[in-house]
Parts: structure tokens; C-alpha cells; sequence
């Protein structure tokens, strides 16, 4: 089964609730006009559908292999990758300077969740790439920009983020990498990396590793980790390619999804040391991924709602083929399709409200982040890279745990035959379920939320959130229909839930630490199900009072809304109850290691 | 990793919740006494942690196969099974007038979840011969039992059951398999079954196919459907193995796990016909198969629980073992084991209690066959029929749904390890995520729970569960601790959303069909977290009042109890709000196929 880009979905959210006119009136996105964005959205949602979706299950039967340590991508995935790179797409939110589109990101926001609905292990080449681009944009010298980022925004080469070792994976303060000064400005890398997606591969003439290692000299923990480039193959003054590096993928990942996305052992140095060349400061490497990082988790945010949407159409596909049962209402004597019964219809409306509110969220987050970097008045940026920053962690973390969930219920949707692999659901659930796990698990980006964005300002930002849920529930009180009524009755509630969680963190954040970061992943969840809520009222808002759009579109956008008020907002209750109650080392946390 | 059973656990479940006291008391169970029960789950442990739990992973790896239809098991399980078979394991619950060991199912129980926990593939062989002998003694003449039963119970023989077709999944009445009378007593049976459980093997020397056939005159629908029985090698008088059967494996699926389980596509009559034998009346096949089906519906809620204390105790082992970040309370300057992190404990403590909840509700599930079957008294015999029929759609339903959950909450313990295959976290997520789909789905053990378990005794039995929950709730308000005070708080409101959609279902049923239907597997998980709830508030009382055993053990059950009622119970808001807001064909249950 292909997948079909919903580019009209995704066109309402952008213009209605993410704010595509706005973001084409901040200067250098004048051309960001609902007609380009039209244009490019339709452009990639051929690619998508046509090229990558197809190659899809091929990649998960005949994943990328390792040989004399060389790997092959999946037959069929090099010569997707030069047109993917021939029609720019990997320039597409990437600054003109550097030969990129300079779009915004809410229009690449779109194409990157098509690019990872259609496939997921290929798009992980472009995303890690992105992030390179991001760490060079952000910290190299104009030379290294020069020399790196224009080859990668052409995809003549490609980029990857190397963090992980085995001991150090969440806790990065443990890298052992070492940088070894050469005299000459160049440095000699030695140690192993892990888990270093699209390490190795043959769709690009070069590869230009990002890697954390450690100076001789530098401090013990996280401010001793510097930031170097690594390529696979040299890089002559003139562009061209020189002689190997000593990086070698030594190894690569026998994994439950993302088959064709090679997850590469790299070892470097074992030769004599590979040549790497230093990112700004020395030891400001973590720093420099931070600030990446917020983009890299963006995208994986984006990769939920892409893996819960193609997710959504097959089940919807089937549930409209097969045939099963007589109706609960005996409104037919004979079996019909199964989209005719309840608990169907209970489960696709689940997995679609998800979606939609996960979809919502992340746009309106890229909107804060083209205003962040765009708008004439430096209080103006602040602000919303403020709100950006909140946000991400709530991208990142919500939707990849519900991509979990959606996968899921779309194998339950195919009955028995979700569970042959021939079917292709069980793919995306195995697919999806590394996305709460990658580019920082879920404790980590509650860790995030609860550290860095909640009490770090003293609450300030989500205070300024929950004032911008208020003004949406005050919309809905103006109308008198069940519709609104219902949405408003579960929106305040979950108000309210988000609104004593954030209290209770403030609250006890220094006295008690283990109690709050006990229910840092509730809250996450909390306020991941409540903003994406906030998201549905305002949709359910929009596709209320237009008179233009099709009747048909507007009324599922309603049931909708009302179906994510009615079954997913109620469950904010239960994760305000598992926040608050926790108090001091008692129940589980106080259990020694032996009573477990 | 191995598996060690928790018998001590499963020991003060069978004690203290389940009334194993009680059940010994029963004529026919007076051998069942703690000590035996004792002797009986130290045994099951060894050949289960020693034999069967080191093949799991082996199974996984090199899955059954199959050529000239013929299916090889994986290598180990044939010898393995022999040692199953002469343990005399097979014939635990079974009676003795057919060689079996006549012990109640509460003490088969815990076996059963130790074989499922050790290699749910594996377990699946004995789960299907056990539906089978239950089909056989149910309906079957006292020749056939002679003839079939005890060669099961020996393991010489293992069964089958033949339901699905591919056109007939949860709907059966959509069955075409036809059986031809011969005029000699015997039918020709012509057909395809899919998805067909251990339905070829190289294990045992026979095995005995029940399938569901309609006879040429029969009644369309569910009343035409009869049970046969087809051997795969014809039987003499003698009991000595005659001619092949027409019945031939034509393929095996491959599937997201269970690989180990060759799960069959039967041809039966290409070559002429095969040779079946009636099972009890003609037509009646749909009835015998629900009286046996409840036994194998409980069976896979075990193995519900079985792989969630699996994943348990993967992730405890690896949280004990993996070194990453210090503590968030400053209380050590180095990087600790993850068992030390607020988040990691909130997940175990989800896991465990999860589990401990499943596995009590599942035990007192099976101490209630036992009364319904040895009570001298028939009232009370029926009293607890009713209840165990009523248990076992939810101890089905809930447990293979959380079973979910907690596996996935396992691969999550292990950060990015928990996505390699080699770690052996995912298979149990791989393996777990049929439970909920085969002998028959969630949606269908929920249609089962509304509509023959709820609605047409007029909410007697669940009633009667609910005036059982509010007495522990009088013995809570008894004690004033905190832990009987959370506990008292969050089942009392619990116990008041399942009563609420008790109401709910019975008032609408009939004017309002589609509603009740859109909520019925939302009412089976809030009775399972509710009922479950209650078995850990029993256990919370048990395990307070008790001075007698050990401290440590106590002490986690205190704490395991309230994290449920303070992490699992509040989810009964959100159950009972997705319950009652549905009304008529509104929402996404108005919507056209079109709009989905």
C-alpha cells in the first residue's frame, strides 16, 4: 500500500492554526506565500508517494548489509537519494547563502513528516544531515562553512551526529573519545562510537562525521567535550576528495525497524588516528549540540506524526476492504466492512485525533522557530524561541510515545493479519518504536522540560502557554453547540491539570527532587496531551467558522476535535494524579535494589 | 538472560487472594494443599528456567520451518518437549480418569504462566492440546475420549483448533469448510484454515485437528457450524497410527514474533477428502467451541501476564546493571545504576505493578472455575460459573493489553540497546503483540463482556463484583495509613466510574446500540484496572496483617499496591468519560467512509 501525502491537512493547519501568513510577512520569507507552499507541498508529496513509499517494505525485507567494511543501502535507495538530491530537498529550510532554499521551516516542516511517512529509514540520512548542516551553520568558522555545507545541502555528501559510546548514551558526561593536538591545527581522533545512523553507506561520495571526544587536558564531565569534524574521505582545498580518513564501520545494528537505515560502529583511529579538525571553542562541543539537538528532536517529533499518519491510512484502507460481521444496530441482515463497526471506528478515530493534534502542535512549534529567527524585533525573537524551546521537548517526547500507541492499534485494526509481516503494519510499529528512544529518550526530554524549560524561568513560559489556552477556552465559550461545549468542559480540565503540575514543580523542585522527577514523564505527557488539545479547540474553531472550504472537510475536522476532547483529554487527570502524589523516597523509589 | 518464576509471589497470590485453602478444601481437590502446591510450582520453575526459558531466544532466531510440508521445529523444542511431556505437565488440570493429574486450575495457573513466561512459542503447543482435550471432554462420545485424551495428556499426541478461514476471522459465521457425510458414520471435510497454531510439527508422533465444518443442508450463519475431529494420521481401534489424513500444511506464516510457533495454513481434502469424525451433535460446533474457548481465552490472558513479568525481569536486571548519570538529589557524585533514576523506577514500578495486578485478578479467575466445578452445591457452583465467565473476557482482554504496555516499557529500561535484536527486550514487545488479536480480539472479548456478560443477566454478576469491591473498601477504612488511605481514595472512585458505566450499558443498550458498542472495550479495561486494582488493595490488606513473613517482601507489596492506586487507578476517569459521552452516530461514528 503506497501512502497519499493528506497536503490538504496539513495546508489547514499551517494557514489556520500555525500561522502561514504571518511567517510569509517576516523578511527574508516574502515568497513563503500559501501558493509556494502549496506548490512545494504537492511537489513532494509525488516524491514521497511515487519514489520512497514504494521502496519502503523493500527496506525493511532487504536492509542495508555490511561487507569488508562497506555498506549497501537497499537496492533501489541510491538512486532515490539522487533525486531526492537533485530536487533540492535536502536546501529546503537551509539558508541561500549556502545554495539552500531558505524556506521556513513550517514549509519544510510538512516535507520532512512526507519524507518520513513514505520511509523512515531513508529520511534518517536527510534528518541526521540536517543536523550537521545545523552544527556547522551554528559553530564552525566561514571556512568549514564553506567547505562543508554547500556539498551537503546538494547531497553530494552526507552528515552524522556521533555521541554515543557504550558506556555513554543518555549520560554524555562519560565520552571517552580522545582528540589528540597535532601541532598543526588538525587533530588525531581515537575511540569507537555507537548507534551512528547512516554511518557508513554508498548513496554519497563522502560522509562528514560530527564527533565528540575529548583534549588531553580537557576537564572530567560535560564541559570536556569538544566538537570536530571528521569526513570519511579528506577534503583537498579545491573540493575535491583526498585520501581516506581512519574511520571505519566496523559493525553495523541487527535492530526491530528502520532495517535499511544502517546504525553504524565506528572506529576511528585505529590506523594512526583519524584527522579531525576542531568546531568552535575547545570544549564547548555539548554546547554546540544543544543548540542542534533542539532541531534534530524537532524532526524526530515529526518523525511520530509521519509513522502514526501512514499508520492511520492503512488501517483506514483495510477497515474499509475487509469484510466481517453484521452491524451492532442490525442496520444490515449481511457481514459488511469493518468500518461500519464501533470499536473500528473508536480505534481510527484514536489513532486519527493523535495524529492531528501531534501534526498541529509541531507545526505551530516550527512557526515559533521561523519567528524566533525572523522577526525584526529582538524581544519578539526571544519570546517565541522561548516558546520554541518549551516546545520541542513536548514534540519530541508526546509524539514519538504516541507514535507507539497509533502503530499499535493499527495492527489491531488488521486483526490476525496485522501480525504477518507481509501485511506491512507491523512494520511501522516496529519502525516507530526507536522514536522515543533516539536523540535523547523520553526521560531525557522530560528531564529537559521539567530542568531547562520549566524551572530555569521560574515557570514563565508555561505560565504564557496556559494564558494562550485560556484565551481559546474563552473563544469556545462564546458558542452554545455541544460540539464547543464538550470541548471546553474536557479543556479546562486539562487546563487545570497542566496548571497544578507546573505548580507542583515549582513548588518542590529543591526540596524534593525525586518526587518531581519521578512524574517528569507524566508530565511531559500531561502537556503534550493538553497543548495538543489546545491545538484541536482552535481547529475545531477555524473549521467552524469558514463557509468556504468543503462541508465534508470541515465536519471531520469537527468530530475530530470532539472525538480528541471526549477520549484523549480525560486522561490528563490521571497524570496530574501520578505527578502530585508522589512525595519524598517513598512507594517504588524507596524500595532497595533487591526488593525489585 | 534467563528466567527465574516468582513463586513466592505466586504463592501468596494463590494463598492469600485466590483461597488456595479453600479450594483444597473441595471434594476431588483434597491433595491440592499449600505444600503440594509448593512442590508442584518448584518443579514447573526448574524445567521451566532450566529447559525452556534458554530457548526462547533460539526459537526466535531460527524460527520453525517448513519443506515438503513438513514442518521442523526449532532445533532443542522436539526434546525439550518430550521432557514436558514425561513431567506429565500436559496433564496437570486434566482429570485423572484420563491419566491426568486432576489439580485445580489455580495450581495449573501459575505453570502455565512460568511455561508462557519461559517460551511463549513453545507454551503454545500445550495451550492448544489443552483447548483441545477441554473441546473433546466437553462434547466429545466417552469412545472418543478414550480414544483421543489420554493420548494428549501423555503428549504423545498435541491438538489443534481449525476456527479462522480467510474470509472468516471474528465473524464465523462466515465459515464455508464443508463436511460430506459418507454414509459410515464418518464426513469428508474439504477446506482451507489459516492461521493455524502448531498445526504441523515434527514434536509428537500425531495430532488430532478440531475443526469447525458445515454439513451440505446445514443453516447459514453460526447455526450450521459443526466440530470435528480430524487426526493427521487415521487412528485404529487399537490406538495404534494408520494412514496419513488428507490435511496438509501448504505454508506457515511469517509473523512479528512467535516465530518459533509455526502458525499453519491446513488444506484439508485436496487429495480426495479428510477423514473427520462428528464431535457430539450436529450444528452445535459453535457452542461446544464457546464453552471450551473460555479456557483458552483465560489461557492467553496468562500468557499475558506471563510476558509482562518477562520484560520485568529483563529491565530490572539491566537497570541493576547499566551505569549512566548521577542522581537528580546530588545524594552521589559519579554516575549510578539506572535503578537509581526517579523515571526508571516509575516505569518498573508500572511494570511490576501492571503485572502483580494482571496475575492476582487472573488467579482468582481460576479459584472460581475450581468452585464452579467441585462445589458440592449447585447454586453456588453457578454463582461462581457466572463470575468466572464474566473474569475471563477481561483477565483476556486487559492482560494481553497491558502486556503491551509493559514490554514496550521494557525495550524503553534499555535505552538504545532495547531496539538490537540480540538484547532480547523485543522480542517480548514482538512476541506480546499477537495476545490481544488471536482466540478472539479485544474488541471481541469486550463485545463478549457487554453483551452475554453484562446485559443479559441485567448487570447481576457485575453487580454482584461491585458489592465484593465495597467490602474491601470497608476493610481499607478501617486503617488510617497513608498507603490504606491512597488506595481507599482511588478504588473508591473506580469502583464508582465502573458502576457509572454499568448504568451506562444497561440504560442504552437497546435505544442506543452504537454508543454502548463504540464503549466497550474502554468498559473492558476500566473493569480490568478497577478489578485488578481490587485484588492489590486485597493484597495491600494481606500483606500489612501478616507479621510473619518477611519484611522486604511485604514492604514491596505495600508499595507495589499503592503505585497502582495512585499511577493505574486514576485511568478510570478517562475510561468512564470515553464510556458515557458517546451518544447515537455522532462524532467519528457519523462520519462517511469517505471522510476517514
Amino acid at each position: 500500500m503506497s501512502y497519499t501525502a493528506p497536503v490538504k491537512d496539513m495546508l489547514f493547519v499551517m494557514k489556520e492554526l500555525a500561522g502561514l501568513d504571518e511567517i510569509a510577512a517576516l523578511p527574508g520569507f516574502e515568497d513563503a506565500t500559501e501558493e509556494t507552499a502549496r506548490a512545494v507541498l504537492d511537489e513532494s508529496a509525488r516524491l514521497c508517494g511515487e519514489v520512497l513509499a514504494p521502496l519502503n517494505a523493500e527496506g525493511d525485507k532487504n536492509p542495508s548489509s555490511l561487507k569488508d567494511g562497506m555498506v549497501t543501502a537497499t537496492p533501489g535507495f541510491r538512486e532515490a537519494f539522487q533525486q531526492y538530491a537533485e530536487g533540492g530537498w535536502q536546501g529546503l529550510q537551509h539558508p541561500a547563502d549556502y545554495d539552500g532554499q531558505g524556506l521556513p521551516k513550517l514549509v519544510a516542516t510538512p516535507c520532512i513528516e512526507m519524507l518520513n511517512a513514505a520511509n523512515t529509514s531513508f529520511a534518517l540520512c536527510p534528518l541526521l544531515t540536517d543536523g550537521a548542516i545545523e552544527a556547522l551553520l551554528t559553530a564552525g568558522s566561514e571556512e568549514q562553512k564553506q567547505r562543508y555545507v554547500p556539498k551537503l545541502i546538494s547531497g553530494q555528501w552526507t552528515g552524522t551526529m556521533n555521541l554515543t559510546e557504550p558506556q555513554a548514551g543518555s549520560d554524555l558526561a562519560l565520552v571517552r573519545t580522545r582528540a589528540e593536538p597535532q601541532g598543526d591545527g588538525t587533530y588525531r581522533i581515537f575511540g569507537t562510537k555507537i548507534f551512528i545512523t547512516w554511518g557508513e553507506h554508498d548513496m554519497a561520495e563522502n560522509i562528514v562525521h560530527l564527533v565528540l571526544a575529548r583534549l588531553p587536558d580537557a576537564p572530567d564531565g560535560v564541559k570536556g567535550i569538544s566538537l570536530f569534524i571528521i569526513p570519511k574521505f579528506m577534503v583537498d582545498q579545491d573540493g575535491s576528495l583526498g585520501a581516506r580518513n581512519d574511520v571505519h564501520c566496523v559493525s553495523i545494528e541487527h535492530k526491530l525497524g528502520i532495517k535499511a537505515s544502517p546504525t553504524a560502529v565506528l572506529q576511528f583511529g585505529d590506523h594512526g588516528g583519524a584527522i579531525g579538525y576542531l568546531v568552535g571553542e575547545v570544549n564547548c562541543g555539548l554546547e554546540y549540540m544543544f543548540i542542534m539537538m533542539n532541531a534534530t528532536r524537532f524532526a524526530v517529533g515529526v518523525q511520530g506524526v509521519a509513522l502514526a499518519d501512514r499508520a492511520y491510512q492503512r488501517a483506514v484502507a483495510y477497515a474499509k476492504e475487509r469484510v466481517q460481521s453484521r452491524p451492532v444496530d442490525g442496520s444490515a441482515k449481511a457481514a459488511v466492512t469493518i468500518i461500519h463497526h464501533p470499536d473500528v471506528r473508536r480505534m481510527l478515530g484514536t489513532m486519527r485525533a493523535l495524529t492531528e493534534g501531534a501534526r498541529a502542535l509541531a507545526y505551530v512549534t516550527a512557526a515559533h522557530s521561523d519567528i524566533a529567527h525572523h522577526h525584526p524585533d529582538a524581544a519578539v525573537r526571544a519570546d517565541h524561541q522561548a516558546v520554541y524551546e518549551y516546545l520541542v521537548p513536548v514534540v519530541k517526547g508526546w509524539s514519538t510515545e504516541l507514535a507507539i500507541d497509533v502503530t499499535s492499534l493499527g495492527v489491531q485494526v488488521h486483526g490476525g493479519m496485522g501480525y504477518i509481516e507481509e501485511t506491512g503494519a507491523a512494520q511501522h510499529l516496529r519502525d516507530a518504536r526507536i522514536l522515543p528512544i533516539y536523540e535523547g529518550t523520553t526521560a531525557i526530554q522530560a528531564n529537559d522540560l521539567v530542568g531547562r524549560k520549566t524551572l530555569r524561568d521560574g515557570g514563565a513560559v508555561a505560565t504564557r502557554l496556559l494564558a494562550a489556552v485560556s484565551q481559546t477556552l474563552d473563544a469556545l465559550a462564546a458558542r452554545e453547540e455541544p460540539d464547543f461545549e464538550s470541548m471546553r468542559e474536557h479543556l479546562t480540565k486539562g487546563h487545570r491539570s497542566l496548571a497544578t503540575a507546573i505548580d507542583f514543580i515549582l513548588a518542590n523542585a529543591k526540596r524534593d527532587p525525586n518526587a518531581v522527577f519521578a512524574g517528569s514523564v507524566p508530565y511531559l505527557k500531561l502537556a503534550g496531551i493538553v497543548l495538543c488539545g489546545w491545538q484541536m479547540a482552535r481547529a475545531l474553531l477555524a473549521a467552524s467558522s469558514d463557509e468556504t472550504r468543503d462541508a465534508a472537510f470541515c465536519s471531520a475536522k469537527i468530530a475530530t476535535a470532539r472525538f480528541y476532547a471526549e477520549h484523549i483529554l480525560p486522561q490528563a487527570t490521571a497524570l496530574e494524579i501520578s505527578i502530585t502524589s508522589a512525595k519524598g523516597m517513598q512507594g517504588v523509589l524507596a524500595l532497595s535494589e533487591e526488593q525489585f
